[in-house]
C-alpha cells in the first residue's frame, strides 16, 4: 500500500504521528520561507509544508512539482498555525520528511477546481480529468449511494435482482432498436433492449414474484437536448398485486432514498391525482407541484358578453399568479410574445390586473369593473395578484396555460432545486390516435391493462371509444419531471390478442414478434405491475440539477458519440465481411 | 393485495386465522372423501384441503383445477393431522371457503418438478416454465445473493459502484467484438465491451481509488461448452496499491461472500502458489488442490537405464495415486488409452504397482525392483498406491500429467462440489508468442504490467528474453476453475507505448486505438491495479454445479440463439437502409 491514510482523514487527534499519504498535487505554492503543497484524493485535501532551511535537496524536488503531479509523501502530523475551517483536515498539516514522485503530469487543459475554466467540450474530450472536479466526484458518489439504498430497500422487500439479457431479438413497437449483427447466423440480428419488459414479465409468469434490476437500456432516437443512447433504468415488476400495491410500495423505496440518502424525511403520504385533474389543473401530465398557481376553467363564467374569443372558444381557463400586479406593459407584452412563439402556440394572452389603485385588464372593453372583481374574487386572485387567461380548444389551452405556469414558476423562482414535491399520477389514456399513419399507438406500452371497466369500449371498433379507454397506469414525477412510469399489466392472452388487433397489427405480425409472450400467458400467468425509473434523472434531481450528464460517468454527446475515445468508429474489412455486411455509406 | 400470506410462511401458531394465499396448483388429488391442493408460489408450498361434504360448487370448481392454474383461496389455517416434516409449512393446511381462478393454464410440455421429464431442448424454449422449478429458483436466489453481498462488502470497504458505457470504441485486441453500427455516423460501428478494462484504468487516473462494478459483458467467440455470448463480472480496480493489497482485499471479498451465502467460514490466509510452481506441481495454471496427488519431477533420477523413452526425454514427472494398487491390467489401459487421446496427447503411460504382494510395473525390464522400490519410495508411494509416469517435452508433459491427475481426482471422487479449495496462482508470463501468426500476445491483456525486475529483458528485441518476462498478474482459482483473474497495470505511457510496440503495433495503429489511453496516462496516472471474477461461475461453483447455465436467467444455446424469443433474427429493410447496411449473406 501506497499510503497509510487518505488525504481526507487526518485530525488533530493524529498529531505527532508520522503518515504516508498519495494523491495528485493541488496546488504548490511559496510563501514566507516555506512550501505548502495542496495534496488531493478522492477524499479530500491535506496540506503538506516543507520549510527552506530543510533539506535542500527535498526542497528542490518539491520546487518542481508541477500541478497533478502524482506524488506520495510521508511525514510528521502537525496542528496548523493558521487552521482552515473549509477543510475537513484544516487543523492539521503534514511536515515533509520524503517525497516521491509516483508519476509526473503534462499541465492539464483546464483547470482541476470546482468551476473549472474548461469548455463543455474540451472537458469532454478529457473527461477523465474533468471527472477530478468535486461536483462530478460528488454526483458519482451520489448516485452510488442511490443504487446502493435502491438495492437495500428492495431486499428487504423480498425483491430479487435478476439480470435479463442484452442481446435480444428485435420488436421494434415504438422507439427504434440498437441493432447487433450476428456472425454465427448470417443475415440475423441480435437487438440491444429499450427495456427489459417482456422478461420481466415472463419472469412473473415464472414464480419471481419480486423482481427488481438497475439496469442499461438503449434506444436509438434522434437527440433531444439531455438525453443518451443508452440510460440506466431502475426496473421493478411484481405478482399477485393491484396498482395501491405497487405505488405504496415504490413510494416507500423513494422515501427510503430521500430520508437515507438526503436526509428528508417524507411522513405524509405522496399525493396522488388522476390524469385528468392534473391536465385540468397543471396543463401537464407530470405537474410540478412545488408551488400552486393552478389553472382555473371559467369557460362558463366569461361567456356572453360579445368578447369573440370568449364567445368562439370551447374552452377559456386562466392562472392567478401572486404579487405581480406591478408587472409593466411592457412585460405582459413580452410574455404574451413568448407564449405566441410555436413551442407553446397560444393565440394570445388575456390579463387581469388586480392591484391596490383597481382592476385593469385587456379586456376592459367587454367586462365591467364590477364583472372583472367578480371574476378575480373568483378565481382567488388578490389585490396584488395577476390574472392571464388563454382561450380556444381545450387540450391545447390547457398545456398552454401549464407552459406559463411552468415558466413563470421559474421566472418567479418558485422552482427551488432543494425542495422535492413527489407526486402520482394515474389513468393515463390507454391509447394515442396518430393523425398521421391513422393508426393507434399504444400511451405506455402494449403490455399495459385496459383499466377493468372499460374493457366494453376496448372490444368496440369505434375510435371514439377507445380513445376513452383508460389505462391501468401510473407515473412518479418529481418537480415536473417523470421519473418513473408503471402499469398494471394484461395477463390474458385473449386481451394481449385483442391490444395487439387494436395497435393495427396483423395476427401473423404479432406472433412472429410477440408469440413467445402470448404462448407464456397460456401457461398460467399470475396478475402482475411494475414500473421503471429513469435513474440518471433520478440522480440528476437528488443532486438538485437539470442536466444528468454529469451523473454519467462516460456520457455520449448530443450525437451519440463519446469524443473521448472517439466512439462510434470505422471497422475493419475483415469484420464486416466476416458479419456478411457491406456498408452503402458514401465516402 | 392479492393474498395475506405467501405459500411459505404459514406455522402452527397462524392455526386459527383466516388467510388468503395466491400461487399455482402444484398437484390437485382426491383421497378419502377430500381433496387437496398443493399451491405453490416462490415461497413454498401450502396444502389446501376441503372436505366432499362442504359447498358442492366449490368442490365442483377444485375439482376442475389443472396443473399449474393461477388461483388466489381464502380460508382457515388448521394443524395437519398427518404432519409433512420435509416442508416448512408441513404443520398446517387451510380449510378451503373461496376459489378465485385468476387465470387457467393448459398443460406444460414438462413437469414442474426438480427432476422434470423435459429435455434441454424443450426447457430452454419454454424457459419461463423451466424457470419454475427449484432448481432454478434456488440458483437465481443465490445469485442474487452472491451480488447482493459482494457490493455490501465492497460499499463497506469505500469501493464506489460507477456505470460504464455498453456502446463503445472497437478495439480488437484478443476476442471479437460485437459491433453496433451508428445510424447518425453512417459507416461507423460501436463496440459492445469485452469487459471496461480501459474504463476503469481511466477512472483511476480520474482519481476514484476503488471502484467496482457487476457489470454484462460481450465476445463474440465460437462458442465453448459453458460460454456464453454475454457473461457477468465482478469488475475492480485500485489504486495506490501492489499486489498485495488486492489480493488481500479480494481474498476478504471471498471470504465474506463463502461465510454470508453458504455459512463456510475460511480462518487462514488461502494458499498461494507462483505459476511456475502451478505447473510444476499441478501442471496446470488453475489447479486443484482439494486433492493432493502432486506431480513430481523424477528426470534425474531415472535416466541411464537403457530406457530410451527416459533417456531421451528433457522431462520425466509422476504422480502418486493413493489406494488404487488393486487397478486391474485392463483399467490401466484403458487410462494409458485415454492419455493418448488428442486432447491430452501424451505419448504413453508408465505404471508403477506398489502393492503388498511387492512392486510391478512396466518398466521392470529396465529397473530392478530394488531400484522401483527406492523410487516409490523418493516419491512418497506406499503400499496400496500407484504411479504413473510420463515423459516427454517439459510443459507439454507437465500439462498431460495436470489433466491425468483431474481425470483421477474425477473418477476417485476427491473433487467434491461441497467443498471449496481456493486458491491464488502469481506471477505468469507476461507474453505468449505465436507460432501460426509468429508474433506476442499479451497472455493477460496488454495493460498488465511487467514485474520491475523484468524491465530491462523487456525492452529487449530478442524473442527468448521477452518470453521470461513475468508479469504483475494473478489468478484467483476455486477448484481447479480459473474465477477470476487481474494484475497491477502500466501507468507510465512509455511503457504501455513499448507494450504495445512488443505485440506488433505501429505507432499510428496503437495511437489511432488506444491514443486516449497513452494521453490520459500523461496527466498523472497513480499506479493501480485490479481483478475481475467471472459471476456466472462464481454462482455455479458456490451453487456446488458444474454449469453456468441454470444460474443465468435467461442463457443462449450453444450457437448464441435466444430459443425461447427466437434471436437473432432478420431486420426490415428500411432499418438496414437506415443503418446504411447490405446483407451478403445467402438465403
Amino acid at each position: 500500500m501506497y499510503r497509510t491514510h487518505t488525504c481526507g482523514e487526518l485530525r488533530l487527534e493524529n498529531a505527532g504521528q508520522t503518515v504516508t499519504l498519495a494523491g495528485w498535487v493541488q496546488k504548490n505554492r511559496k510563501m514566507g520561507g516555506m512550501s505548502f503543497i495542496d495534496l488531493r484524493d478522492r477524499y479530500g485535501i491535506t496540506q503538506v509544508v516543507i520549510d527552506e532551511s530543510s533539506s535542500s535537496e527535498l526542497n528542490e524536488k518539491v520546487a518542481g512539482l508541477g500541478r497533478e503531479y502524482v506524488i506520495q509523501v510521508t511525514g510528521i502530523v502537525e496542528e496548523r498555525q493558521g487552521k482552515n475551517p473549509r477543510i475537513p483536515t484544516g487543523d492539521i498539516e503534514i511536515k515533509l520528511t520524503h517525497l516521491n514522485i509516483l508519476n509526473e503530469a503534462t499541465i492539464p487543459p483546464f483547470t482541476i477546481e470546482d468551476e473549472s475554466d474548461g469548455g463543455e467540450e474540451i472537458r469532454a474530450k478529457y473527461r477523465y480529468l474533468d471527472l477530478r472536479r468535486n461536483p462530478l466526484k460528488r454526483a458519482l458518489t451520489l448516485r452510488h449511494k442511490l443504487a446502493h439504498e435502491t438495492r437495500n430497500f428492495l431486499d428487504g422487500r423480498n425483491f430479487i435482482e435478476i439480470e435479463t439479457p442484452f442481446l435480444i431479438k428485435s420488436t421494434p413497437e415504438g422507439a427504434r432498436d440498437f441493432v447487433v449483427p450476428s456472425r454465427m447466423h448470417p443475415g440475423e440480428f441480435y437487438a440491444l433492449p429499450q427495456s427489459p419488459q417482456q422478461y420481466k414479465q415472463l419472469l412473473m409468469v415464472a414464480g419471481y414474484d419480486r423482481y427488481f434490476q438497475i439496469v442499461r437500456c438503449f434506444r436509438d432516437e434522434d437527440l433531444r437536448a439531455d438525453r443518451q443512447p443508452e440510460f440506466t433504468q431502475i426496473d421493478c415488476e411484481m405478482s399477485f398485486v393491484e396498482r395501491e400495491d405497487v405505488l405504496n410500495t415504490f413510494e416507500d423505496l423513494m422515501k427510503h432514498l430521500f430520508k437515507s440518502v438526503l436526509k428528508v424525511e417524507f411522513k405524509e403520504q405522496f399525493p396522488r391525482i388522476s390524469y385528468a385533474d392534473a391536465m385540468r389543473y397543471y396543463g401537464s401530465d407530470k405537474p410540478d407541484i412545488r408551488f400552486g398557481m393552478k389553472i382555473r376553467e371559467i369557460t362558463d363564467k366569461v361567456k356572453g358578453h360579445d368578447f369573440v374569443v370568449f364567445d368562439s372558444s370551447p374552452y377559456i381557463g386562466g392562472i392567478v399568479v401572486e404579487g405581480i400586479a406591478s408587472y409593466t406593459r411592457k412585460q405582459i407584452d413580452e410574455l404574451t410574445e413568448w407564449v405566441k412563439r410555436p413551442q407553446v402556440g397560444a393565440k394570445g394572452l388575456i390579463y387581469i390586473r388586480v392591484s391596490e389603485e383597481g382592476i385593469k385588464s385587456s379586456i376592459d372593453k367587454f367586462f365591467s369593473a364590477e364583472e372583472l372583481q367578480a371574476l378575480a374574487d373568483d378565481m382567488g386572485a388578490n389585490k396584488g395578484d395577476m390574472i392571464f387567461i388563454m382561450a380556444g380548444k381545450q387540450k391545447k389551452t390547457q398545456v398552454a396555460l401549464g407552459t406559463l405556469r411552468i415558466e413563470l414558476g421559474n421566472r418567479l423562482g418558485l422552482r427551488r432545486p432543494d425542495r422535492f414535491a413527489p407526486l402520482w399520477v394515474y389513468d393515463f389514456p390507454l391509447l394515442e390516435w396518430d393523425e398521421e399513419t391513422k393508426r393507434f399507438y399504444a400511451m405506455h406500452h402494449p403490455f399495459t391493462s385496459p383499466k377493468p371497466e372499460d374493457l366494453e369500449k376496448f372490444y368496440s371498433n369505434h375510435k371514439e371509444d377507445l380513445e376513452q379507454v383508460a389505462a391501468n397506469a401510473y407515473d412518479f414525477v418529481l418537480n415536473g419531471t417523470e421519473l418513473g412510469g408503471g402499469s398494471i399489466r394484461i395477463f390474458d392472452s385473449n386481451i394481449q390478442k385483442r391490444m395487439f388487433e387494436v395497435l393495427g397489427m396483423s395476427e401473423e405480425e404479432y406472433l412472429y414478434k410477440f408469440g413467445f409472450m402470448i404462448d407464456a400467458f397460456k401457461y398460467g400467468a399470475p396478475p402482475h405491475g411494475g414500473i421503471a425509473f429513469g435513474f440518471d434523472r433520478l440522480c440528476a434531481l437528488f443532486g438538485g440539477q437539470e442536466t444528468i450528464r454529469d451523473f454519467i460517468a462516460f456520457p455520449k454527446n448530443n450525437t451519440g458519440r463519446d469524443v473521448m475515445c472517439d466512439a462510434p468508429s470505422k471497422i475493419d474489412d475483415t469484420q464486416m465481411a466476416e458479419l456478411f455486411l457491406k456498408s452503402t455509406a458514401k465516402n
